[in-house]
């Protein structure tokens, strides 16, 4: 059996995160979201809302799992047998980090191989930051964030950019 | 009528946001340069000081007017029907950003076109933390910023290098 | 009344020089679309073809007339007092080449500026070339140009893959 | 069962390659290396020998199988029910060419997902054209290419080198 | 006599850094590596544990001293009449960075030219960012640091991470 | 004694080149301007021709030797017991290419150190493939190629030109 990583901070998921999750379980036999957890970052949503928001909308992929966890991924991929950590590929300015990241973690654990799957065209410059920004300005999101978290997500966004004005 | 609107900090205004403006000027009917206001960003100056620098230089330009814009520049450049929203594109840097923040502008507002002028190549490299990073240092700055407005610049931010020393 | 042109090969054009098309069509009074005709490039459709059907599919934009031309666009657009050069910018890679090319028109013309029009997510990455090998290896290309040509792009890249095989 | 196609020029196959292949096997339960045969372009070996050459490499690898094609590699894919594309993704110029293919490949065939795997930095810049150029002009070409095959390359490539001088 | 200044902030230095200095001195006379220190910038350590670092692990290298300056390199490079400033050029992300400064260096500077010496492929991604990342979240760093020096760099980044969580 | 190779096609130099010549010629004590002779290659100027017009744009420049050469760099540096190897450093799109280069070259004489020297602002984005293109189509290049060799470079492009027409 063929497990898949696929970590990332989600904060929060959005709709180019959801595409990569539909195709990398397509590609594996289970497929584990790992939201990341790290103490020197700061994060609008916890950990656990995080996580939250991710199992509300992949609640129909059977054999997609979510964790929460505050190590280094390629450890992680490693105690659970993975043989993939997964990773999109958006824009340009992915690719310099995650190709460190990618070299860095074959150096940590050299039997999980980092996949990378290309954004598709309408997710290409789609980010979690640019979200948060159209968002805390009065835009609309709608077209960013799966459906059935977007009220929650505009919900705490707001909230947070009424505190900072 | 084109109106265009030519968005960005400006903390403060440098030679190369000074060349879009004279070229913009120069495409456009009117051109609004909108100075962002954004309570989660730090500025060095406020968003007054940043709008009446730029006064004092594109005073000569008669169909350029400054403002200054807390929302989202896609929203704003409906209210007051530009036909488009202006950008410099200096180096490879700042392709994706800006590829980015165009295409969620078109999500915003379809009918006002994202247009990039490149910048000339003595300003291909100039960006205001630049400008504000040598100055503080101790460095010349008399060929980065306009003439009329080196002194308020350099007294800013040596007072500010000054505290933080 | 500002002119704008439009220059390039369109070896055929597709969905993403005519998108660029109508976009520049509602920035400019005047639009002329410049077919280049370069004796050391090898084309697939002659000069003229490459006119005729850029015609055929732009014959509802009122504002736009297509020319074939063999010199330099800058030394053209000075001539026909054009404000504007525009190009479709796509993926990095024509940043290089069509920055390049920026400063040496400027260089030729100092009163046509370089205005760049970033590619929709749909057409990011599209091209002529493309178009070609997909067709001339036997793929449907019917998504990436405009329907009233696509049979007569077919039957010359066909007839052209047959001739080589 | 998961199939995955891993096409390519492979004019010759070098250390880069293998490394992709032997991490796309551990990663599948079958891969097929597709010999890519195009005849509007120019190769060095046939596609025979090229095909050849990966047998010699790969015969220890038992999930491995090499074809040749002469067609649409997603239309291939689409044939024998594979899963995954996938490619090698080295330094960033493949960037831009490999984006543009998997978008167009999604528009042929949906269901086999490109896969990106990224080059070790030991072949971040290896290339089959790198290899052909140093052996050519009498450089030592066996750090980059697999032993069992150093003879036959450097063979070809100099009596080639001795034709066109 | 050739001197060279190799500017950094070396928090901590890595393998990376210690190749391009091996390399810089077999270029020039002498070679003076400067430690930055930047009053609005935050380090993990202090410019004098920085220093040291760099003087533990250079000290077989005759040619190489080691300095802390809190002004602009470029002046520096003047004051000690220096012919050259050298940087180590990474992935793709330094290059636009690099070369902003290397322009306004030389608007500073003109007896100074900026010389990039290119990473080796082993050290491509390597940062001190990524080591601080790596350690703080327990993984090894041994083949990232020099080994005169790997304990000290794991005690102080793990002291800060334990204070942080 | 340092001495350093600026290996490349040169055809012809344009002041780019020349650019990098000077500041390479301050940097070491010796310079050899070395023009590649390529069987596979076309080139407009003969080898000879290349040189002499490099020769006659170097005159003033006394530790500038000028060398063609048909095989590896790498080798040719080793021959003379060079240092460095020299490339001027332009636009993003050199990068790639270069960094393989030099990777390659370092395998095949490790004591030959490549040394990039970026571009100024100016000629950021001159290539003689551009000065070519733009004097065949009949544009000024007097702003791009020496004045002491611009009649030879004009006459021989322009009756090419019209060889091919």
């Amino acid at each position: 059996m063929k497990i898949a990583v696929y970590p990332g901070s989600f904060d929060p998921v959005t709709n180019g995160h959801l595409e990569i999750i539909r195709r990398a379980a397509a590609l594996f036999d289970q497929l584990v979201v790992l939201v990341a957890v790290n103490a020197t970052k700061h994060y609008l949503f916890t950990a656990e809302e995080r996580a939250d928001l991710l199992r509300s909308c992949t609640v129909a992929i059977p054999n997609v799992t979510i964790k929460t966890h505050d190590g280094l991924v390629a450890l992680y991929a490693s105690d659970i047998n993975a043989t993939a950590i997964v990773k999109g590929l958006r824009a340009m300015s992915d690719f310099d980090a995650e190709f460190q990241q990618s070299l860095i973690n074959r150096q940590l654990n050299e039997t999980a191989e980092t996949v990378f799957l290309p954004a598709s065209s309408s997710s290409m410059f789609l980010s979690s930051g640019m979200v948060k920004q159209v968002c805390a300005l009065g835009g609309n999101i709608q077209a960013f964030v799966p459906p059935e978290i977007l009220w929650q997500i505009e919900t705490k966004i707001r909230a947070q950019a009424q505190k900072q004005s």
